[in-house]
């Protein structure tokens, strides 16, 4: 289906669509849709709303993605790192005692704009603003902020306070308050999800699809048990099931109050699907456009939005899932919308049996898995600047949140990026004896000649370093220096404010007698600099390298040897 | 006087003052106050600010930086720009009711103790930040806004509103206030200053001290006529001309409302105030260290706020005066400051008699100067991206103000460079026939092999394009490539996030039974890879240059040659 428009996935595999396919997908939709419905409703309450919004927010949004999604397996839904993210932009909206839910579905939708928005412009490549360090140190504090979040809810206290400082301060009191049924019973569902979670699916060294359901039966006997002793929180009953198409009117302040957030929540939900589509995608030698997402993550928002859920994005431990248990296409994801649909509709009783303390453990342990001190130690050790830039992002979001943390750690990588490029590197060369190749005259055995200076400018000219580059050239020259040969083959770009500083240099030494050329310029620079009266002096002194430089120069001998 | 120290500059001119730098200095004070006088006043009213407070601003700050400042005929006080910037800061105190003068004078306060800071900080290259493009249109908008803004005071009209827009709007029923006298006197001021100011001095092709004098005796003038005239706004009485060190106790949400608009200011200020001292030193042959000018113009700003006066900064015509009238050393500038402290005492009643209009039209004029036309067009020229951030800088400035202007200028500038190297270029490599010289396929002649691409990168790798330069890499492998080698002579810094991107890479190839080399790697970077397990294996397939890259992977003949 050649002709099927890229923008429309499914016009190309669902006509393609076999029985084979229909087979792997509807048994992957019922593994996907048993561990959803507990998830989904723990990431809700993690986002301070009733559990059933983690289940609208699994329905329509799973359609949507089918849709427009190019990620074959990726499943969407509720996330923990976005879900903190929405509990902190959610906590000013609750304290200033308005509707948390219409916020939530105004997020959504503000969230699955912006994405399109972004989709149509093809700004995919927004993400890049976000170096590794700052999504490792995000990821990590976010990890820690939502472990220790839900350990009220594990241990059956009260834990208030969204930031680590403000919980911190409770912890005291909140000790007080533990009583050993609660407290028990919450270690226990940790130790229970994390044996049959982690360590045994560890022992029997492969992720078999029984023991991807484990945690499934470990859930029911928990409930079972809850079930029986009444000072156990429970979910409580839910709201009547049926999805209802509620499309909140957005109100301008709110809007102006959660756009910004609604653009991080964005931004990090997409990343995270992007990377896990593109990984994935690798896998089965497919590609996966980055707009695209764009477009099928803001689609699935929108419906998120359009349904009273919260914002979704596609999970890492969801999506192995999906894929692991058979799934071959979105028709998977359009299943399991339907199982919740059902469940809710149907299970309504038993899902508000579900022991608070329960789903707070398996969060808990999704939690920790977030955490990685490993890029910590790496990143540290390859470049400080980097270390610095994940340690002041985990910190930011320990101490003020997932917002701030976000926001200082893009601006910090940005900030650094201009600081690292600043004072470029000027290396003044000399040749190799008996080559055409010319090295750092501190580095290699070379021949140089008084009279001629050859630099190699090693970073792009631009405003934040011109100067830079300006006094530097000026530094590195002597009394009987004629001629000067500034080397660019490390230089990509200059612009403007650069130009004008290369003009004034070239001022500046022919005013001391010294004539300045240029070699290595790049094709593209030469076009630009042959389009500008700027620098057009210059540019008849510009040679293919620094080679023909110095023939053209002198051909006198070498003159000085200066050791390696 | 070697042992001077280089933090108190006058320490090494002091000793060496001789009787012809005296009567210099002397003589060139004697101008620069008389031109000072009314051109601090007019400032200070530009500022919204009583006239005094220019005076003031003209007194103590011209000691401070004789003593600490490199620029030996600069000359400092209220500027045009700044002052624009001070008023557009004032306008939300004014509105709350507070008291302006105060706000002025913790304004210079801030102003000076940032500069300081910085100063102390050597953080003298932060004006790096101000790419040619956005000073450009910052000074042309805000140049524009101070015209206009002086029309009223110039025709006799009142015209409120700060920005652009709202003052349109008050232009129609201004234009009905028009009053013949006020119009026809504000027009013929205009029209003298011009013919004595710009016309005259081309027309003699010279600047004789004469002509710098001309305009002093249109404005005696323009006083002797405006005080048969009472219809003539006057600037009116000045306060008790006595200077008082009056030291404001800066409250703290005062600082917390001004703190980012003294930074503004302080950068502008600065910016200013170091080209011009660096533009005289070239001339004189001396030098200008950009942090011992910061600790100069903060000195500058802390003595401008002890006496209650605005922020200063070197300005270009007054400096030019300065140095054209004969200074030598910044013992004028003390001069200078005596004269005004004197005239300021005794002529009070004179200077309340200048007409307010003739004071308008020389601010006009010196706005009017600085509206730069080139720039926009050079700079669009040269590339769009740059014209664009200069018309974006204008037009917010235009709009928005002074502050909003330089801010947006700032950060679209950094956005755009981040832009620029998001997508490096990657060009496929071979070798020129019969040399060691390896350059563009598309470009050149070249020697290229099919089993061996050959990529030069020519951007530093980071962040912001690795993803870019991972799937440019896929993008040009074909079939029967089994090496690629990456050529990093463009490349002075791989970050932490790029070079986890290198080692994916790496391992994508492998799995495709290709191998990854380097080439041209810089030493600092094989040095930190060498500090690190990251890359550790590519290390080891790092060859000097290209041309030892092929001599290693191959010797075979060249199989193709592809047309230039």
């Amino acid at each position: 289906m050649a002709n099927a428009p890229d923008w429309l996935p499914i016009a190309r595999w669902l006509p393609r669509y076999r029985r084979a396919d229909l087979l792997g997908d509807l048994g992957a939709s019922i593994v996907v849709a048993v561990l959803l419905i507990p998830q989904s409703m723990a990431y809700a309450m993690l986002a301070g709303l009733p559990p059933v919004t983690g289940l609208y927010a699994s329905t329509l949004p799973l359609l949507a993605y089918a849709l427009f999604g190019h990620g074959m397996t990726q499943s969407v839904g509720p996330m923990a790192l976005t879900s903190l993210m929405t509990a902190s932009a959610l906590a000013p909206i609750i304290a200033t005692g308005q509707d948390p839910l219409a916020a939530a579905t105004v997020l959504a939708l503000l969230c699955g704009a912006m994405l399109i928005a972004f989709g149509l412009l093809r700004l995919g490549r927004i993400t890049r603003l976000l170096s590794l360090p700052v999504v490792s140190g995000f990821t990590s504090g976010t990890a820690i902020l939502i472990g220790l979040g839900q350990l009220g809810p594990l241990l059956g206290i009260r834990i208030t306070g969204e930031q680590l400082p403000e919980q911190l301060a409770h912890w005291l009191q909140a000790a007080m308050q533990l009583q050993p049924a609660p407290l028990g019973f919450g270690l226990v569902a940790l130790g229970l999800f994390w044996l049959v979670g982690e360590a045994l699916p560890r022992l029997l060294q492969q992720r078999a699809l029984f023991s991807r359901l484990l945690p499934i039966v470990v859930l029911v006997l928990l409930t079972r048990y809850a079930h029986t002793h009444p000072q156990l929180a429970k979910v409580g009953p839910l709201p009547s099931a049926e999805l209802t198409l509620s499309w909140p009117t957005a109100t301008l302040d709110g809007i102006a109050e959660l756009w910004l957030p609604a653009l991080l929540i964005g931004l990090v939900g997409y990343l995270q699907s992007l990377t896990i589509a593109q990984t994935l995608a690798q896998q089965r030698g497919e590609t996966v456009d980055p707009d695209q997402e764009l477009l099928a993550l803001g689609a699935a928002n929108l419906a998120a939005g359009s349904v009273g859920g919260l914002p979704v994005s596609g999970g890492f431990s969801r999506t192995a899932v999906n894929a692991g248990a058979g799934a071959r296409t979105p028709m998977a994801g359009v299943f399991t919308a339907g199982w919740i649909v059902l469940a809710a509709a149907t299970l309504g009783d038993l899902l508000a049996l579900l022991p608070k303390a329960a789903l707070a453990a398996t969060i808990v342990l999704a939690a920790f898995k977030l955490i990685d001190l490993h890029q910590l130690r790496a990143s540290w050790r390859y470049d400080r600047r980097d270390g610095a830039a994940l340690i002041a992002t985990l910190a930011v979001t320990l101490l003020f949140g997932a917002m701030p943390g976000i926001a200082s750690g893009v601006l910090l990588s940005l900030a650094l990026y201009i600081h690292r490029t600043s004072q470029p590197q000027i290396v003044v060369l000399g040749r190799l004896p008996g080559t055409e190749h010319f090295r750092n005259v501190e580095r290699f055995d070379t021949e140089t000649w008084p009279q001629l200076t050859l630099l190699r400018l090693d970073e792009n000219l631009y405003f934040g370093n011109a100067r830079a580059v300006e006094d530097g050239v000026l530094a590195r020259l002597d009394a009987d220096t004629r001629d000067v040969v500034l080397v660019l083959s490390g230089v990509a770009s200059i612009d403007y404010s650069a130009a004008g500083m290369l003009d004034k240099l070239d001022t500046t030494l022919a005013a001391r007698g010294i004539a300045l050329h240029l070699a290595e310029l790049k094709v593209p620079l030469q076009q630009r600099l042959a389009a500008n009266q700027l620098l057009g002096a210059l540019r008849d002194r510009s040679f293919l390298n620094a080679h023909q430089a110095v023939i053209a120069l002198l051909s006198a001998e070498p003159s000085t040897k200066n050791p390696a």
